[in-house]
């Protein structure tokens, strides 16, 4: 079964905002067996959001929608859908009281929001003041979902994906994940060549790069959960095989969580010394939930004279070998690791630019090192002139580096 | 003029990659008077393509995509268009030999990048394998561009907008932008429900809640930019007036950007010392361009001992107070500034969760301490339940702290 998803909003028609609703909507309607077959971002206008849904239901039986539920005038959503589903407009008790609950002082606008097209079935919000609103109309079904991301998330898990789970027959999907390092697209492409070849035409193989690493993606969609499920495992244990040099993880999350994981397992703990990376990999490492039971702490050591008080570099050789250089970056990594009684640590010192480049070390260069109980490893990188791109690459490889030593495969 | 984003991509569709370039493009038309009625975003499937520009041309005299430029088989955009504009597929010397001094080592599908369809203009691509195609047909425009975010935002800058505004006559188009602090959206809707109701019906008013903070955007579009820009200032002078109480900026600029301007045009420096927020503040400091002139570093302290052995945090106040009190987060301040050596410091110790909440410490409390040379101040927040939300909440709330310290509000 295929949807569209329809977000709307000005904000997000100007650039002010990135759609991220969409993704996170994809990922977990293809979880329930859902293909988002197109989506859609329109402003807030009643034209634009009748045509897209005109345009819609020509295709698809299914439509999700977000945004334009607020209490200010700039959102429009649920007079468009009240006329669109030629109904009216009435106030619907339990939303009255959930506003009630949820707003510390009660206005006329938060009265509003418990107004609701009389043909839906409402979708009640916790986390927020706009209910959801389901319509189900001549065997087409529309949600309308509030634009805040964790609203209209907490609402898709509660009610509207078991509600699509009742509501329609729904086939399998999986996507199988292969994340490889340190090899070209092109060139990976060649050495899968024969593979793609063999592959039924039901099944796709994507490749996503990424700074610093491509992810492979195989997608398998059937009836039948079992027999999908078998030929995913062979395919993609194959595909793992034919890329085992470049091989990096076989799921799609992200490296701090990989890394993450192998300290939790291990019971080994982590620390960091960053000077371009700026606290990106602590930010990285202390995104994922559980990181407080591995994680000791960083240094962010931007300053030289951070680097000298804090981390004990010698001046002498912040002097003679520069703050970008291999010696440099290994005392930065063991002298951490020993002042914060880690098992591992993690140091980065680079040129993040666009400033402070050098004709010998110009932007982008970066040198990390890792730090074990056994002996501290560092590796000359150089990246590109993007300062964003060059900090993500930087915390990735760094990252990646550790999971190598992890593994005892540097 | 209006125009239609086309975003091309499998990995879109099943929300593997959050579609970043719509933005991106969106902002950088209406710097020269474009605007983005709609947005649609397709799968790597010939027919799906092919319906989208149908229906853009429909209404739309321009539309720029990007995305399945690649040189993997999954990538078809070029071969689409080929039909699309019923040409044939030719080699292009140019881009030829582009391809063959980006690449370090040649090889058959990187010959193919090198093919372009016959009606195309190429736009070459300095920072990619893939070149861009802009064809003009019967007075309607599309210009094809890759996904890779970096090479589609060089190609935009260095060719494809250039030849927009010489193709196109446009009018001129101006966002003015308010950032307020510390009120409620409905709220803030019932104070300028006058200030609205005298609005002309060409000028809009948008309310951009995010965590923390809620950005207020007019648009004004017109023919002459004179007095264009007169109704916008006198317009967005009156509005900053309205919300002088709640007000934290007048330009859509993050809030690590505007503390960075002040302390870099004051000649002052900072510190930070981070708990809950591990790391994310001095990221986000670092991500600004040369903000090495004035933040010295950061003391990442998740684990206690870091606290108590770099921070030089009493082991008493951690077992009396906790590591989540307003004695703890202001010993971090004051000593991670005097260590550091820096005019300003900021500290946050919290529970972000799901983890380490208690009864009377719930998940979402938050200490922020900002030491100055006079003084050091300290705040009690309660923020939600979500651990990414907690971080970014915590860390611009600290961050707008320390301007309202810097300007001498607190």
């Amino acid at each position: 079964m295929q949807c569209e998803i329809i977000t709307i909003g000005d904000e997000i028609l100007i650039g002010q905002v990135v759609d991220t609703n969409s993704a996170w909507m994809a990922r977990s309607l293809n979880e329930v067996g859902v293909k988002v077959a197109r989506i859609t971002s329109v402003q807030d206008e009643a034209i634009e959001i009748k045509n897209a849904l005109d345009n819609a239901f020509k295709n698809y039986e299914l439509v999700l929608m977000t945004g334009g539920l607020g209490p200010t005038r700039d959102d429009i959503t649920k007079k468009v859908l009240c006329e669109y589903f030629k109904t009216v407009m009435v106030i619907n008790e339990d939303v009255l009281s959930d506003v009630r609950k949820y707003v510390s002082t009660f206005n006329e606008l938060n009265r509003k929001q418990a107004e609701v097209p009389q043909a839906c079935n409402v979708i009640r919000n916790m986390h927020g003041t706009a209910p959801g609103m389901w319509f189900d109309d001549d065997n087409k079904v529309l949600v309308s979902m509030p634009g805040v991301p964790s609203e209209m998330e907490m609402m898709m898990k509660e009610s509207v994906l078991p509600k699509i789970k009742q509501h329609f027959t729904l086939p399998f999907i999986i996507h199988k994940n292969i994340v490889v390092q340190g090899i070209a697209e092109s060139e990976l492409a060649i050495k899968l060549d024969a593979f793609e070849n063999e592959l039924p035409l039901t099944i796709k193989l994507a490749y996503l790069p990424s700074p610093g690493h491509i992810r492979l993606r195989l997608s398998f969609c059937g009836s039948e959960q079992e027999s999908l499920i078998k030929i995913a495992d062979e395919l993609s244990n194959k595909l793992a095989l034919l890329v085992k040099d470049y091989f990096c993880g076989n799921e799609d999350i992200p490296i701090e969580q990989i890394v993450g994981n192998m300290l939790a397992s291990k019971g080994l703990s982590l620390s960091t010394a960053e000077s371009c990376t700026g606290g990106n990999i602590a930010h990285m490492i202390t995104s994922v939930e559980g990181s407080s039971a591995y994680f000791k702490g960083s240094v962010v050591a931007y300053a030289n004279e951070v680097k000298i008080h804090i981390l004990d570099v010698p001046e002498a050789i912040l002097l003679n070998n520069g703050a970008v250089s291999k010696e440099t970056v290994e005392i930065m990594a063991s002298n951490v690791r020993k002042k914060f009684k880690s098992d591992y640590a993690i140091s980065v010192s680079g040129i993040a630019g666009p400033g402070g480049g050098t004709d010998k070390k110009p932007v982008g260069t970066v040198w990390i090192a890792i730090a074990s109980p056994e002996k501290t490893i560092s590796t000359h990188f150089l990246f590109g002139n993007n300062r964003e791109r060059n900090i993500i690459r930087a915390s990735i490889t760094a990252l990646n580096m550790l999971r190598k030593v992890l593994m005892g495969i540097d």
